[in-house]
């Protein structure tokens, strides 16, 4: 009975919230069509549940390659709900024998969830260039500070997988190895400031697909 | 030969970086014996690989409760080495018919890895108050904005693992009825805030614990 | 005399810094015609005094609803001026036994200033779910940290009002009873994830326009 | 019945998030005793309903004194409650001709509430010195960018009163006179430096217990 | 060998980064034609290495004016290439007898190398009003806090140079005499909000081209 | 006359903020005898003019060592009282033929002014590996975005000087070589991570001392 009289009155109360606070910013699901900011992409308009959900890493990578492992990333241009909520995702598939070589991500801080078979991890810390490494096992968690190298490889006898998470949309990731050697900085400059030998750097490219 | 002659000038550059650098700042393992501050825990000094690893989430947790379900933190106060890395986990162990109750993170959005079983999730939103919600199965991902009110639980008929990574290394967690039910509030003042009925709410307090 | 000889190197040199510096960015106050992104609004071109200032909280909002109570915001989508600035503004307009049913606001912490009447207020914290409490005159502040659920009532023989500051342009407010009743989520998931009795859940969607 | 049969196997759930939630950072009232951090003070223990609010807002300022007006902050300093949620306050009382002179605040904006009377506010922006200046009555609200040298002056008849937030929990305060001619920094620096003539310095100087 | 055999299959695994990390974002050279946001502009499209180098502070700056110095910005306007990146740049030059009036940075922090001559150089702290003044020779750096006071000048018997660095791509500069004197705030306003002298104030209104 | 009758009623409420501001947080310089914290050391008492100044990059660093180049910082171990401020410094001397091995700072982006000689420097983009070069002379600056991979090196016929700024107190320094050669992380899992050859590794290892 009450119901009856109070809805009325309540309904004008609830369209208060819809009409003054319908800029609210809960979220900001990136339009990938519009450019970057320094704060992430602008938000697209209309966002819905899938926005929000991602499928990309629920099937293992191909490691038929030559690191025999693959990194499928859900950063904010695969997975666009990450946009400005300070995280992002990826998965580790790595074959018997395979590595993620040294890396670093330069905007964001690494966590690893091991849910299958074994990775030897590890880290260089800045400074005194300490190394910090683990053996991880299905379950085990560990966490790569931002900015630092670390790698991670497959220590047992059969695949691995993990999770990853990071404290940025946009982690970005810098193999080593690809930065040095798949692009076109010529090999005098890369021994230079390297001290790698000539022919090292020239194996390297020649496999890499650098030039120079 | 040209070894021996670098060798001692190279050693004293190597020094260098160790005496000048050596408070560079790659990572701040929490010293919880300290007063935390707010960016978090000051530094324990003399870390270790161990103190970046972390074997807690390994195991399922205990779901023979009311709720069938349990939260497993991985935060800062379980794993001092995330202190000050912007990111923490969780896992979460949910049994046919269980639920994590609805709640927030205050000081961080939410990315859940769905490793094994079928689990029910959605989110609302502040202002439009819209429910943005998914089925999720074993390799989905869902993202969960910061301090937004959201929900998961097990929509199979097995029981549901997933592991959920957040933006911070203390991300807080308010589940709703614990916060109105499970404390001293009376009863008259949870009613007149929520509109529940006086039964609803001592039954509730009855069942959480709670007071008042 | 010297004046006269000054006058014109000066004002060259006066030019500089309306040239040179003609993009320093000491506010942006939104164009809310463009999308907002992860760090606020794009700027609007040419802000006059009338930005930065705002009279919509002037005059009492309209209490004659079933909480007895209105709040009128003055976040970033009604007061451009304060995007990108860290702050916003509300007034709340309390009644006899009216009430701010408790919410959250994910995005910032609110500063309550009382200026009229006497206000009953509380937040719970995460965790512990701990209730803090306090009874307001006019002239007292109460502070509520960001993303816990809190609440304010009137507690006394007249009507209150109260301004009320925001760490934000735009910290959001979740009501936690419109986040549950006052929408299309299922009874059966509302109860499912809150505990509530079927009966309540009805009545409460029935009153606050909810449906499912 | 059932309720008897939940509870215990409840509380053992409940008792979960105390211990292992109990780091968990809702907040972080200063310890005003310890050493402060880039990031605020350390949290002191123990906090209670009471550190969150604060009565010293309440009562007028002295405006018997050459500026007619009062400056009642409610900073970290006064209102340890504030530390570390981004947020902080002020009072301020202008008598008839009384002026709050040109100041900044070099870490936080400021967010103006005129409760009673009229206020002249004005504002400079960098680069172009562009002058926003606005005449408040009760009820408006005001904002002033971060840094940006501002004033307000009672423009009415009878006392003003304004409530101020700041974006930060300690803002800071510079009054440019203060600055200038409060302290023992040289007059013929203080002419060199600002072009004003060696009479008016040194005048002032006198005047705002300054020497040198 | 090897070689030829691992290439495809190392390429198509190097295509892996450029298709899925194409959105990668490293840097942000700002798009000034675009509107700014509160984290700084869109990214422009295509970045060239001469986006991140400057060669505006190679030569000096003129100082054949009344301050007989020269403030050269290198901010994001000129040098778009430190758009987001938190940093920036300017070259000061200071003939015999000149002076960098008294001014503040409202949205940085301030680094100072000293390169040639001798510089005094000042800030002065909110709330206590302490003055911090050294003379800087070639070689020394100083460091000025965000948002304070300070001024430069050349204490020696040649030209000074020093290079500045700013921890903000856009840290504005608001020098006192331009926002006092140099616009149209009337000089009644500023008198009232300085306690000048109003001869003092027309004076340098007069020389710095305000008018009121 | 008026300044005698002024005088007392101004000096009280010049102490006004002086008693109620103490508190305010200018600048924090680090008392780096405690434990740091994430946000940076805590604040030493009793602050001087010195603690903003610093002498230290005035010298040449020595050049005679294998590299031909000296880093030499002031970074916040060195120069305390950038701490909490956001920037930091450090000098480059680069002899003919020397070289700033590749690397990377973890926290934060440089900022390059050359002020003697000729310096040759790049960056490697994440993701694409795309390379951005300079040929740099005296007066040029360049911009390096924080956590990429960096060399410069001496590109002309006599001496180079560079002045460096960081948009962090503490940026770090992770030089490539000494990460994977200067310590005791094992030849097989350089190896493994690198792909390098085990006879560049171990030459590596020996000229740059490491074990393993």
């Amino acid at each position: 009975m009450a119901k009856m009289v109070l809805l009325p009155v309540l309904l004008s109360f609830l369209l208060l919230p819809f009409a003054s606070l319908a800029l609210t910013q809960d979220f900001c699901v990136a339009d990938l069509s519009c450019s970057d900011t320094p704060a992430g992409y602008p938000c697209k308009a209309g966002a819905t549940a899938g926005d929000f959900a991602y499928h990309g890493l629920a099937a293992a990578g191909n490691t038929t390659n030559i690191i025999k492992a693959a990194v499928t990333p859900a950063f904010v241009g695969q997975f666009p709900g990450v946009n400005g909520l300070g995280i992002s995702a990826a998965r580790l598939d790595i074959a018997v024998g395979g590595v993620v070589p040294i890396h670093t991500h330069p905007a964001g801080s690494e966590l690893l969830f091991v849910t299958q078979g074994t990775v030897a991890a590890g880290f260089i810390s800045s400074g005194a260039n300490t190394v910090y490494t683990k053996t991880l096992y299905a379950g085990d968690i560990m966490v790569f500070p931002q900015g630092l190298l670390h790698y991670q490889y497959n220590a047992g006898t059969g695949p691995a997988v993990a999770l990853v998470a990071f404290s940025s949309p946009n982690p970005g990731l810098q193999i080593t190895d690809f930065a040095l050697f798949a692009n076109n900085l010529p090999s005098a400059v890369v021994e230079k400031v390297t001290f790698l030998d000539d022919a090292q750097v020239k194996k390297l490219k020649s496999v890499l697909g650098g030039s120079g």
